[in-house]
């Protein structure tokens, strides 16, 4: 497979500088990429990168295009078009449809034509496989589940009954989705149970990274929309929801009840504590915690600065004094008003 | 499956106001419940809900008794109620007794006649599976592993060799119990492994959360004492001890060794450090760090603020200073006590 | 299985003090051991337990050594010495070689005749398993994947395509090996897909703890160096170089594009944000947040203390208003100055 510069604007747009014969048969990194390949550079920090790079050709923005006399494939977000070109390149495999004699799928359950559910996946009574849906190695589907077309559940993902996803997910391998949410009630020094009976109800293009859990609402149902993105072993917790094309670093946690809206950006090992609301773009930085509602948009942060060990000791023992430290502050304030005054 | 007021009140207590023959089927939240449902009332920011309310029927502590003309039940704990009732109508799944042909056990694990192994689940040499359990599809129990009856082991649950659970447990899918202690000794510029022949001790009415983990002791055992809780992504450190009826939120991490008592409450994201004692009755607020132990029961928290980035970083960069600043202070209130005992 | 002690120290060294004779079938701890059972100090804290201890012989430093009069090796370092001692009395169960008739194996995957593979697991084309590996059940080796000679592979251990694994892993359940990294591209109010065509490349004599996670790379490999150990629930995001011999605990995140050096430690829950570069021999604390790469070998720190609820929350509002105080600060210095200097 490969393309000429040419043919992939002609798929892609921009506009090509040099010749646009170049053949491109993969992408690689400006260190890295050699003949055939196409790099490209988006963060003008890597710019030195640029000159050195031996790709046989470019993706560049405007104010970078000077900077090389490669080849090069000039537009405004040069991310997002190599992802396209490497989209291209490297097209997800096609899943050959059937199910595997060593998958175990109820007679009940309606499974499209074009899928394939692979050896040791099981798929229970009532549950329903989309169009070209590739149920992978030792999944499970709970009892009338729904999986949408064009999806891909990777080795070992887990799909408690009843929860609903639309088309064209990545689920990767270890996700839970519609476990139990943590509802418990404290009753005579011991903790009750209640049953967790809502679902999990999960929009089309959405990706789930491995080990991530989405736990199924208490009552109502826990909703992802359309086009969220989550990394790796995330926890969302019952009867939250995450608004469309909302995306989610590894680690991060939601406690149960918050809602989350639309466009927003929560950076790894966030925490967002429960029953609360985030209004739509909003960006939360890496190793924050938000324990109150946000109402309006922007970039939010509490990451605690860490230091060498020692200097971080002589500052840290101070926050614990910090009351009193503003009370000293309090003091000799006023105490200079009373010389000032004349008072003294 | 229906019960009207007056069966449900016979059955859990509790006082009926209003029409005790209301028939009710099904519980739901304040919001959306309707017809044939039954709500609760336990957190007062919530009461303006209760007027609004289509339930059928609601559950009220006695302070919010007259907030309502519906068909009502009174009672000091709503929560808990309500989580009777639910169990009541949402009765957990009874497993069919019944060895999946696709299930993989070996000729000496002990089944008990009404327990229930599907299909992709392997039962090692020894294990035993007591009376009523129901081991999920692809579950795994290692040789000389023992559940106990009424357990329900979900789809992908792991349990080592020898490890123990007791009667009742609710353990879901990705859930890791007996893996490896993190025993690991420097030498000559590389890592030793430390043998972990301990074992992961688990009492009766233990429910544990979606890929948590639980490792196996490094010499003695790793124990979960009865009633404990456990949320999603839970990692329990080897030789740690989890006394009975103490309950953990998502992302809770206890290291090595560390001994938490009993009816405590941890909550999302907190990390206990390791070799540590902690007595009963304490509980630790959200994304809160315990780098000691604590001797007394109460509240402990740790938690740093987050705010908008540009306050954040404003705030935040006097943190690396405060031993200078604190310095500064009592530089000021030396050279004032100068001033004012006249030795300036 | 019994050893004497003077048969322990000829294979492992140290010096005898005390009757060498003595036969040692098991370890154990300074608190529990007993008849035929050896325990170890390492930590001075725990002396007391020394005099205290029923074990039949001890593992001690040279300055412990005069603590006791129990049969003892005396060695410079016990709890290296401890785990050679447990390796010995405690192997590595054997894998007895062989693919389980319910395991499915590709045609056109090679598994070396002394490997085992067991029930339900699952060995795609031109897969590689090493003499003596051992595939649990459940397990999912991708296409083209290599895994090396002495593995271990516990229950559910997932392997992506074309990942590689050298020597004597030990890999436990619910590990994920080559999920996509998390690699989107905002364009048009959605997000674009970036494939992840690198893979993950982990040296020899590595371990990685339950439902620890390494992502593929995105273009070039995620690589994790010889003998460097992973404790739970860890998360490597694609593009990071984990050094040699680093070992990091449980719940440490390292975000993409990061790269750690050599012999480094990294305590629970510590988070390395990405594109940063840590040198060799570095010391990350619990808790701590990396966001600046680390250019000097030693220890690094950023905890926040935590403290009963109401000294929290006296303490932590004045985190909000630092920069104020500090201003307060300056004014009053100022203040004092001008009075100092007559001007006033």
């Amino acid at each position: 497979m490969a393309f000429t510069l040419a043919e992939i604007a002609s798929r892609f747009g921009g506009r090509i500088a040099g010749d646009p014969q170049v053949l491109i048969r993969q992408v690689g990194t400006l260190e890295r990429a050699g003949e055939g390949q196409i790099a490209f550079l988006a963060n003008p920090r890597y710019r030195a990168r640029l000159s050195a790079t031996r790709a046989a050709a470019v993706i560049v923005a405007p104010d970078a295009e000077a900077l090389t006399t490669k080849p090069r494939i000039v537009c405004d977000n040069p991310y997002a078009y190599f992802g396209h070109v490497s989209q291209l390149l490297n097209p997800a495999p096609e899943a050959s449809p059937g199910v595997d004699p060593a998958a175990r799928v109820a007679a009940g359950a309606r499974i499209a034509p074009s899928a394939r559910i692979d050896a040791g996946a099981v798929v229970e009574e009532g549950a329903e496989i989309g169009e070209g849906s590739w149920i992978g190695a030792g999944c499970y589907v709970g009892a009338g589940a729904a999986i949408g077309p064009g999806c891909r559940l990777h080795p070992s993902a887990i799909v408690y009954a009843d929860c609903r996803i639309g088309a064209r997910a990545v689920v990767h391998s270890g996700v839970v989705i519609g476990a139990d949410g943590f509802g418990i009630a404290f009753e005579a020094e011991r903790w009750v149970r209640i049953p967790q009976i809502g679902r999990v109800w999960i929009g089309d293009d959405v990706d789930i990274g491995a080990n991530t859990t989405i736990d199924r609402g208490a009552i109502d149902d826990t909703v992802i929309e359309d086009g969220v993105k989550l990394d790796n072993q995330i926890q969302i917790g019952h009867n939250c929801r995450v608004g469309a094309h909302t995306a989610m670093a590894g680690f991060v946690g939601v406690a149960g009840s918050t809602d989350i809206g639309r466009h927003c950006r929560v950076g790894a090992a966030a925490i967002i504590l429960g029953h609360l609301s985030i209004c739509d773009r909003v960006e939360i930085s890496a190793a924050t915690v938000i324990s109150h509602s946000i109402r309006k948009p922007g970039t939010y942060t509490g990451m605690f600065p860490s230091a060498e060990h020692s200097a971080w000791a002589r500052n840290t023992a101070y926050v614990r004094h910090l009351a009193e430290l503003a009370r000293r502050v309090r003091a000799l304030e006023k105490r200079l008003q009373q010389k000032d005054s004349g008072h003294d």
